[in-house]
């Protein structure tokens, strides 16, 4: 059996995030037991969720637990079955986390789902057709629920989530502004994303000077806004909220690495009207089925088809987390190992 | 014709409202064209939402114009007509304003209701069976929507809303738990409007004390939340909020005197997937009817029978507001005038 090589959470972060809270260690993959396959990690996924759920306390998942494997969501390939369904070569999708290698009971509901579409390259399962796609999804469709004409606003645009909202947004008729982190990710937003316009917050660094911007690029106001990001530019979209708009909030990223950040004027929410709800994806695993079938086909079709972060090898994956709380990613951020 | 007296707005408050933005003025009524009634008010409403409308700039009503009488929901009586519609001694219910009679064009729609329900004060007209009654109906079964066992919490539990709120959410089958600033307006609600529990914020000054005397109250967390306070109750609140809690926000009377009052951590309604829906009850005039048949049997009925503070004369009205503001009211607040 191969050697395996392991990133485990050996402390939790006080304050901000660092490559000291991990470490790498080697072991050997067990043999396999009946029912069980061995799967080689192609891509790991880099997801923001990491980042809360390395802090102790309450959160909305469990926290990752210390001295273990970092979990997380894994594309790759089976290379020994002991399971009747999969076979050597089956290319397969699990939360095997971050290893080389994971050892699967694949009779186990949900641990490992065979993938085989040849218009979709493998890692997209892990982001526009993935759990980052069907969070756009439910964001856009369940909660904001829009009417074609409305305006639509995202931050965090050209990330793994915002490039399926794009794409999502202009299929229900919206026009749909981003909100990015500097010049390259507002023209990839742009020109490959399908948003109308992108408006990049390192241009803006307070709420004031934020709204004004928003003001220009939304005349008409915002309708719907899907939130990953808080704190600065939350007030700043709340301020040019039109009467009923809906607020899909996601994450709060601004906020991972220190004390909570404050919302400074919820009675915006009254005088707007405003619908502000909080969701995570995994718990309405019941809509996933329709909303990656309407995500594959916008992949198959080429209509999706969002560029992404690759770093390569198993020793890269704290750096490539840290790097995607600071928004140093294009597009969903992954650790390809094979 | 009789001399009215008048209560104006003369100037907007810098900061905390008082009595000096007000002005008393008496004039002649004028006589009566076709198709209006003279109405002699018994009662003018007193409403925390004046206040807000005290201010200039966006909220969510127009503000309250300069040096004109001072908006507001009144109960009265026809003493002449010149509409075939209504006779000397009709009882009715408008939105007369701070003065002791008001000129209606009785053919507009909503400008004069008819009431006749001998079974019911008319001055539950401007409050259990009027506006706020709606306010808590809307919020309890349109926002919170709850389900029969679980736990509902509200902020001003002995107020106009409040009181309504806690007899309807008994009639759903609800454990509900009131907020409310001291012992006789805590035992009031527990005694009187069905309240299971009442905790008195004026023992909890801060978020956390009042998020640990909330833990005690309410040891199964809370699934629905009416808001009309805000600041560090509303803090509080969120920390006790259970997964997919529901939170009904109607005013923010805390944060109505200054500067916005901010939320801490914005953070619970990601984590704990809380839908947070600002609402005013005039957006849903369609939903009015239903809400005030259930409101006006359950007041007939015995069970809806709330107590009022009343004070009397035009001349006692800006006081009556800025103790409202302050809490010192019992149920809801009226200026009798007959």
């Amino acid at each position: 059996m191969p050697i395996n090589r392991q990133q485990l959470l050996d402390n939790r972060p006080k304050g901000e995030a660092s490559l000291d809270n991990f470490k790498l260690i080697s072991v050997q993959t067990p043999s396999l037991a009946d029912g069980q396959v061995l799967v080689r990690h192609h891509f790991l996924s880099i997801d923001p969720y990491m980042r809360g759920r390395m802090n102790d306390g309450k959160s909305y998942a469990t926290p990752q637990p210390l001295g273990q494997v970092m979990q997380g969501g894994t594309a790759g390939e089976v290379v020994e079955s002991r399971h009747p369904e999969y076979a050597r070569g089956d290319k397969v999708v699990g939360s095997g986390g971050w290893q080389e290698y994971s050892v699967v009971d694949a009779s186990q509901a949900g641990a490992l789902t065979k993938v085989s579409n040849a218009e979709i390259p493998l890692s997209y399962y892990l982001g526009a057709v993935g759990m980052p796609g069907v969070t756009a999804w439910y964001g856009l469709t369940q909660i904001i629920a829009p009417k074609p004409g409305e305006t639509l606003a995202i931050s965090a645009a050209s990330g793994a989530v915002g490039s399926a909202f794009g794409v999502l947004a202009k299929e229900h008729g919206c026009r749909v502004v981003g909100i990015a982190g500097g010049p390259t990710k507002c023209e990839y937003a742009m020109n490959e994303l399908g948003y109308d316009l992108c408006v990049d917050y390192k241009r803006y660094p307070d709420a004031t000077s934020m709204s004004a911007a928003l003001k220009q690029a939304c005349p008409e106001g915002i309708d719907g806004y899907f939130e990953s990001v808080g704190g600065y530019i939350l007030d700043a979209v709340l301020l040019r909220t039109n009467t009923f708009a809906r607020v899909a909030l996601c994450g709060l990223i601004a906020g991972y690495d220190g004390p909570p950040l404050p919302l400074a004027n919820p009675g915006l929410i009254l005088t707007n009207r405003l619908k502000v709800q909080g969701f995570i994806v995994s718990d309405h695993m019941e809509l996933w089925p329709r909303a990656l079938a309407e995500l594959s086909a916008l992949a198959a079709s080429g209509k999706l088809r969002p560029r992404e972060s690759i770093v390569h090898g198993i020793e890269a994956a704290p750096a490539a987390l840290l790097g995607l709380l600071n928004g140093r990613n294009l597009g969903k951020q992954l650790v390809q190992l094979v």
